[in-house]
């Protein structure tokens, strides 16, 4: 019999991150846009983008086995954070397609590599999941999780990797876990009931209340053949298409397979066609992360990710930021050269760019996406 | 005897409109500053500078008798607002010396021109001292008040034009008026009993109460030879000083004598140097304005004269403004063409230029000017 550790060296071998780089994070606006993304700003004075601190967090569990998918319009900036990226590790979409099809793809491309290796069943890649623009803190007890999770992953699971809630937050998904899971080298493994919506303010309590539930956070680690199984179950057609442009990766005929097919797939989101049905499956496991985690969802999580920047309570940001204020708190992301001068006024949300100004609270921080569709539809896209 | 258009026609021959503009307009920075102070902007969403208005709304009383006293660095603004002054008039001051020195000059510039053309006592031109930037309507009202203010400075006397309280303001000094003054033309003119600083609200009230206080604008009309006597007596070195500047004016030693003597005269306010020494000397008067009046001194102040400009609950000024507001309210001024998005803000004043963004409420719009003083302490003074 191998020892734990034994065990875990090997899987960690067939480990092979991804990095979904999607999302313009509109509740982010007028920083975060369409052509500079969240992924691709230091959003906690951190000096590093979060792509790039995503990849330095994955580095010592994959060494160079990091995939990023992408938008094709962001391939310069990407290869810009991230030069040590092999080309067939950059996976770049035509056009956005949600979550099913970019991790999809990234299970696909991985799962030809192993056949043209000769790595079927047991021995196949163990893909790990984990956005982009995600703000976690600190890197070992998050590469502690998911060492659990690939040494879960290796028993056959789809292993999703939960936060420990902080607070009875309305505004993420939660995991309700069940018994636990006896896994070498994963003492935290537990499977998973089920997943649930964002709920309302009291089920949220009696979440958190429980013990029972965890954050979705949206990480999982599996084998590749696995997620490709539910994903043939789940959406025949997503996979036919994903396997058919696998089948061409890397050769002269990848680009027109892919412009062909993928304007044609359908949209969904990878919780639908893969991890709910494998819970219901009973194949999913999860690791409990002890480690914080924040989203950034809006301008309010950028004052509280980023107390070290505060000149009296206002959070500034921005490397050439010039703000003077007084009687005044909340936040300022600075874009721009400009004197951004505030007097009197409390929790509020500056954030100047060269082509728009957003000024709000942090209680309506939530809000600003509803804007940015506004501005969509009365014709000001230029600055989107 | 003459009849009172006659002898109302005859003084209003006399008349020569001086126009001071300075002072930066500090408490609408970023808008107003050194370089583009207040009375150069378009501050009501007319079409108009506030120093055009100025000038239009004399010009019916003092046809081309206009002059305008400004800062060196204003010339090519000025002239570029008001192609018609003549190069005689455009008084350019070499560095800011307060309103006695500036109007002080006017008037000794007038009075040397009434002895070359041997216009002597009651002869003499009567001046009226009007401000470049404030805000007033309708213009016939005001003219009419001015007519007779000219007809009532004929008679031998300093001539305030009082506003009409419309509430018990704190911001302004009063002009407290006694006995009718009984002059042909002048169906409104009374004495004036004293000039009181800016009260507090209690005393504001009572004045208001009253009836017999008006607020003081800083608009006088009086024979340039009777202000002269005046700042002879309460400032004799400043008067000096401005004699010999005078006695050179459009010769070639005009600007040798100004850039050797300006720099050596007292600072003073008209106010103490002239206005209430004559008061305390019974020559002042007084014509109540039922026009409306506004200084301008805040951004509070825009928010009140815009209400044209308002897209629902906020007022928009700038001709490029590209506003998106939802469940705000308050005035923005957009110096720029960004796009200017307002999310959940009350009262909030946003003034966006090029280099300098100011975000602040209604209720805090005059605490600007220590913000301005800060930045100054701060070594920002490109963007003051």
């Amino acid at each position: 019999m191998t020892s734990p550790s034994d065990s875990l060296t090997a899987a960690l071998a067939r480990f092979h991150a991804v990095i979904p780089a999607g999302g313009v994070g509109t509740r982010l606006w007028p920083l975060s846009r369409a052509a500079a993304p969240k992924f691709l700003h230091d959003l906690t004075g951190s000096g590093t983008t979060l792509i790039r601190s995503t990849y330095e967090r994955l580095l010592p569990l994959a060494r160079n086995n990091v995939m990023v998918v992408t938008g094709e319009s962001h391939r310069t900036a990407v290869t810009g954070q991230i030069p040590e990226l092999a080309e067939a590790d950059l996976v770049l979409e035509p056009e956005p397609k949600d979550s099913a099809a970019a991790i999809g793809l990234a299970a696909a491309i991985l799962h030809v590599r192993d056949q043209a290796a000769g790595r079927t069943g047991q021995a196949g890649t163990i893909m790990g999941s984990f956005a982009a623009d995600h703000v976690i803190a600190p890197d070992s007890v998050f590469q502690g999780a998911v060492r659990e999770a690939v040494a879960t992953a290796a028993t056959g699971k789809i292993v999703t990797i939960g936060i420990k809630p902080t607070h009875p937050s309305t505004g993420f998904g939660y995991i309700r876990q069940g018994e636990k899971y006896d896994v070498d080298g994963a003492p935290h493994a537990h499977h998973v009931v089920e997943f649930v919506e964002k709920p309302g303010e009291a089920v949220a309590e009696e979440y958190v209340a429980s013990g029972n539930y965890l954050w979705n956070a949206g990480m999982f680690v599996a084998p590749v053949a696995l997620i490709l199984d539910h994903l043939a179950a789940a959406e025949p057609e997503l996979h036919a298409g994903l396997t058919e442009i696998a089948s061409r990766w890397g050769t002269t005929a990848q680009q027109e397979t892919l412009i062909r097919i993928w304007p044609t797939l359908p949209k969904t989101a990878i919780d639908y066609a893969v991890a709910e049905p494998a819970a219901d499956a009973g194949d999913v496991a999860v690791i409990p992360g002890y480690f914080t985690w924040d989203d950034v969802g809006d301008f309010a999580a950028i004052a509280r990710l980023n107390p070290a920047a505060q000149q009296e309570s206002m959070t500034v940001l921005g490397s050439q930021a010039r703000v003077y204020s007084e009687s005044s708190s909340g936040v300022v992301v600075s874009d721009t050269q400009r004197v951004v001068a505030l007097i009197g006024v409390e929790n509020i949300v500056v954030v100047d760019t060269e082509d728009a100004l957003l000024v709000t609270t942090t209680d309506h921080a939530q809000n600003v996406k509803q804007a940015v569709e506004a501005l969509k539809e009365k014709g000001d896209s230029d600055v989107l």
